[in-house]
């Protein structure tokens, strides 16, 4: 998979070494007393709903962080689409350490493959439309990264990953400034010119005034599938328009149909349900 | 209300960093751009469905963080149940600030509440019982301490905070140990005599063997309802009872009603819907 | 060892960086202008008077954080009586690590020793007993998990590891709730499940206080040896006991016939001299 | 008091800030559970034997931590002898910050006021010689600066801090060099010229070696008095002379009577018996 | 000014913080030793040639990690042009934390100021025609956000800040690729719509194949003032025009009249002199 | 070559995980999105100017930080004289970190090489004399250790590392200490007997009262040549002696032949110009 964001490029390790000690504390204290130093285990990962299944580099490294000797091998690729009871993965190494990872290791494999669920969910829907389902900054504080990465997974396209990736001049921007006009420029005089200028609208009169203005990104902001066509027809492939504002509730395909490019949805990061699997000796 | 694990004995100041400097990354090139240093704006915080406020006090230590000059007002005390429109906060300051922070803030508090709003929703289910709801280590890395507040904020319970706050003896743990009374054996004689021993049943014969070797408290894991009262009738007050596995799909009342004392459930915080609040100048 | 808070579990390549960038600053000057590059030592490590080792697995770590060349081979198992002038370790391997590790490997080592000598003492003494030797929460900042444990490799018992790892009720704590039944009553509460609850006493009506009040362990404070006893006596198994107050300069046999679980020691930890361990080429 | 090293300049908070997570953990459970939020108290810091007190200043700063609120007033001056059961400060402030403080803030100023009072002690017996009574390396990873500026307190000289603040050549570098002379050689040829060139010397043909070499400062290894007194002699001036080598357990004023000008023990930081304090409600 | 990458959202007192501590060590001996604790001084920053002002903020923050009580009043705007001998700054405090944070401030200082009067430079050579001068990536690591400020201060723009900042296809992309249009087909598919596309030319048939691939900007490699002139006739307004490749050594004049939007110049930041400024009491 | 403050002894890898981090930001998305994960280069490096080569243990480790397989093999020694055109290192391995980490590695490589560059030329000026050239603590924040290095890498001396590495008076000090003796007597007291005093005079009588005070080297301040001839004449071996003050645009060739030990330009580290180096794959 083509990666933009990629979890590889950011502390991953770090992140992990963080979650072990948040969870163990001073220590593991049921697996010291009750498991013996140099026991063996080997243990199934297995999907225990449908869904996509994402963040499988992850489980070698969470363990890695407590033994150099636990092995994990997956037994499906990144981004795969399962069944109920499929197996995912197969670990094997010192019981102490598979013990004392699982939860950790858990906690983010479920809420990343939870997320491509629902991501590729959103996707089927709009297939054959122009639109691209995109992701927002709604994401878990310390997490954006692998949440990003997890849209990907499941078929989604990544808005900008912060406040630094591109320019997007929401309604306050705009009162700011005074005047749509006036806030593109000042961002085009004062931003890197390796940045586009998205501008949020809310009316068929804001649209004109940003496409006049010279915007490159048309925010299509809570409005209606008639306004939206209407919108679309008017920007005329003079920039691009992007559908936004809760569209986690709304019929998708429809809002595809009306011809934007973009369909950004908060819920995909902020509201996926965790995708439940299990992990059994 | 009474905490454990209260944020302010974590390093919640840490954290928004974190977050604000992964979302802002080099700059708020938007706002830097279109607003101008010294504007200031008023803002209202409002809920826009129904649900239990939760973090209300990490509003001012965000934009704290960017400015010292932003004042946040609550206008509902923290874990009060708020009706869709109602508002929730307000905030003055430099317009900057403001603007560059919100992202961050609602990112937090909209999943804290979410978690409240969940918690409270399941204690409803079982008021009037013995039972308490109570979270799992299933939360958010990096976010613990926070969710397991926003649990008690929604009227929940806390299990143990994390590896080291208790000993609970799992199916994985009995088979290494080589059975239930050597496990608690074990434990007892190496665990810091601070700490009670759980002990993880599937039946009702482990049940009792648990109960013999002088654990504090049974969990009953993924029981039926019938053998879940059986069991609570032979625990008989000799340890306390929790009932776990998947609660988030059973009928609560249901488990409440076979005497438990407390019922454990992972949705509370891994598949909780962020509250939606929204931020309008 | 069955080790509880392990230090594998815990930052020590962390706190080893940190010991070796406060020992070397900008460099060990000394060292990089008097001795070659290239230029190979074999030492060894001795003791200097009769003790308990503790500490070896941190020998080859230190140095490892400096060459990846340098061997260490442990002559004695960890947690060994030595006498006098005995080998403890060798080491081999580029001289300028060897010589630049020396200083914190050793402040390090020493000081565990002098921790489970010390330890091993106490433990000696109430041989026969119940009595455990317990240690408490005064350790070195910094150093808890291996101060604690050093006091299991002398052979004693961990108390809880930090102030979430049980409830402990003291003489203020019980002031300010409004006397021992309230007290315990808010521990059960507000704590989790999972943890026992401790009360401090110093007379006997407050240890039939806690008793009645459902108090899993009595602390027995500063109490004479026929007092301690007598609430032993009055105890009757119903909790545990544990006599704690300056206990470092009791006589441990007599306070050990009591009956008593445990005896706490602050002394372990914040008052044991270092063993003296030597270094020679 | 004059200070190098002073712990304004080294990251005393940070350090409090990691001492206090170490202790504190997920929360400092029984005083959130038994002791009300609005609780006030006041307490006194009592010394319970004689001796040295060090570190008052760390008092307000370890509360501050947990509470704006938090007075602490030093009822002696830092570095003041004190006798059984005297005062030494004074706090006043909420319950919760006072109670989840205290084990924190003790175990600090226990320790530096233990080796200010042992440096105090051996200062006391070379009153009136030229000799200072220095310390070592072999301080506790992570509190070098604290305890330096403690021996200090206590009327001791701070050898180097680090293997950067100055030259040490020992037995094992004069090995690796080929000889005294071609080891201070190297050092004056790539060391700074700031600092200083010791060589440590167990025999008089060594110290003259050394002075050959033009060493600035002689340590004197392991030697009888009778051989320190020549050493001083045959010195005459040209270099410092340094006594060293289980100073802990000499007759330190025969040594300082030698003429010598320093006498380093490294037991001032690695065996001081932390002096005993008290805080009561 | 208006600034993007502000200092104010970067870790400034994290950099101040790590600055002093890599100077200041175990501590800043000279003044601690000679400067008496309550001692006060005044001084003056000067500017001790001709040049631009840049980092005046930085001033009270270096200080302000080291006391208090220091107080620093600008005398120039931040960003003017002094002449040799202007006074710059008033300091006034406690003298040792004047002394010791005088070299980390001037540091910080010198080298901004010394970008920022080389950029003004640049730019005053090309005023008059459509050309910003702007920074590239080659800054100092730890130091890229005030470098380029500091750049802006001097009247110039900012390139991307770094790699997520935008699409810069450069040579090796290209033939890694597969040729200009299949790479920007490739950047188009995976990057956020929120980032432009920029790819470098050495040629003209170069440039021509970027416009038809839909470049947004054109970087003009190394080219010669002709090409560089008929390039910007190509593109004929359908992208932005960079010119870029040891523009440090170029006659700016004559690049900026081919008409380019952009020229790119590393050595003002990598190669830069610090502007020689004096702190006199 | 001999090394003192050797980079191995700092934190080499954390300086370059910061670099990157600040250069990737969320990620390469020109290289993710372009360049085939699987691709692999082969580059060469190489100087486009003459100069002296110095950093090249940095480059495997800025791409060792990217991914294991990539080899970099040196094609000069470390502190070589090369010419504009000269290969200098060979690169082999993924294309994608080969790519990513090029601007970082060359940001640090440039920047060492241009000062070891400026220092070998400097020395080569007063060669021939006793002068050594030395740094100062005008160096980089964050970077002093490699380029204190990058000093010796070009045939230079290391003065002082920090304020902790030797005691320094300016006039600063001595106004506050009331004189040139009182300051030397203030520091000789205080400061650990294993530094030198170094005093600042900028006349004669100055020179000699520093004489009688006993100080270990003369700092000769902004004097013309006659004077510093004088002053060594005066000073008579008696201490060491420093030329210094805007040592870079004096006539070194003059000052060393005053016969001065030590000639330390602040030039050498905070105005070199980069040593261009390209990466051609």
């Amino acid at each position: 998979m083509t990666g933009i964001f990629t979890p590889e490029f950011f502390d991953l390790d770090a992140l992990i070494a963080a979650a072990l000690r948040e969870d163990i504390g001073a220590g593991d204290i049921t697996t010291l007393s009750c498991v013996p130093e140099g026991a063996l285990s080997r243990g199934l990962f297995r999907a225990k709903e449908d869904g996509v299944v994402c963040g499988l580099f992850i489980l070698p490294r969470v363990f890695a962080a407590l033994s150099p000797d636990v092995a994990v091998a997956p037994l499906v690729r990144e981004g795969a689409e399962v069944k109920n009871n499929e197996l995912i993965a197969e670990i094997e190494g010192p019981s102490r350490a598979v013990l004392t990872g699982e939860r950790v290791a858990l906690n983010l494999v479920q809420r990343l493959s939870g997320i491509a669920t629902r991501t590729a969910a959103a996707a089927r829907v709009v297939r054959g439309t122009r639109a691209k389902i995109a992701d927002t900054r709604k994401t878990t504080p310390g997490l954006r990264a692998l949440e990003k990465y997890a849209v990907r997974a499941g078929g989604g396209h990544n808005h900008r990953f912060g406040l630094d990736g591109g320019i997007l001049i929401k309604d306050n921007h705009i009162k700011a400034a005074g005047g749509i006009a006036r806030a593109v420029k000042s961002a085009r005089a004062a931003a890197p010119h390796t940045l586009k200028i998205e501008v949020e609208t809310e009316t068929l009169p804001q649209v004109l005034e940003a496409i006049d203005a010279g915007a490159d990104i048309i925010m299509l902001d809570n409005m209606g599938v008639e306004a939206m066509s209407e919108a679309v027809r008017l920007v005329a492939g003079r920039a691009l328009t992007e559908a936004s504002g809760n569209m986690g509730d709304r019929d998708l395909r429809k809002v595809a149909e009306t011809g934007v490019d973009i369909i950004s949805i908060g819920g995909l990061t902020h509201s996926a349900k965790a995708l439940d699997i299990s992990l059994k000796f």
